[in-house]
């Protein structure tokens, strides 16, 4: 994935924080028009605002106007870059605990080895 | 998953810089003691050192002092929380599509057999 530094900071920070996630996962039902997505929470609209547009920023959503009122919906495959670093350390880390067992399996077969001879 | 929004907020947040994230990459492949993590890096060791706080308080990474080596190192499963949010994301906008196939293969058998009974 050639992603640069800069999208996966502006996508993490999108994420971090409770408001903008709620939205997230109210929009993962289907599109919603601002005023829906705002009538949960108890915040006044302009920093509402904010978040939607924090998020359409960060390309998680993209909002369309249709006369007065403004539908917000999730774009797909948003979360792509996120769960392809999460992946990438995933296998990092599997590949290292193989290493390991690789390691611990040759030292165990060397000692037996070892033993046998001693005896 | 009982996850304070609290957790998930400090874990992305953590995760939304690509020095801690080069630092969580570098510690996938095995511990590393604090100067030879921050080798690579072009910055002041307080500022550094602030990076390596910001990823313990954040519950990513653990470390210990031994005589005056710092090391660092990965804490196994600490990005379960990140994956398992996203992975119900994913099974929210899964349910969503279904919904809407089985929706429209309804609609087009109703719309098949209004029109065999208009023929």
């Amino acid at each position: 994935m050639n992603l640069s530094p800069g999208q996966l900071d502006i996508l993490f920070q999108a994420l971090g924080d409770p408001t903008r996630r709620a939205i997230l996962e109210r929009l993962a039902r289907g599109p919603a028009s601002v005023t829906e997505l705002a009538a949960p929470f108890d915040m006044a609209l302009p920093s509402f605002l904010g978040h939607v547009r924090r998020l359409e920023a960060a390309g998680l959503v993209a909002t369309a106007k249709d006369g007065r009122v403004r539908t917000v919906t999730l774009v797909p495959g948003a979360f792509t870059p996120v769960r392809g670093w999460l992946d990438e350390q995933r296998a990092l880390w599997e590949g290292r605990l193989d290493r390991l067992d690789d390691y611990v399996t040759r030292l165990m077969k060397e000692r037996a080895n070892g033993s046998g001879s001693e005896d």
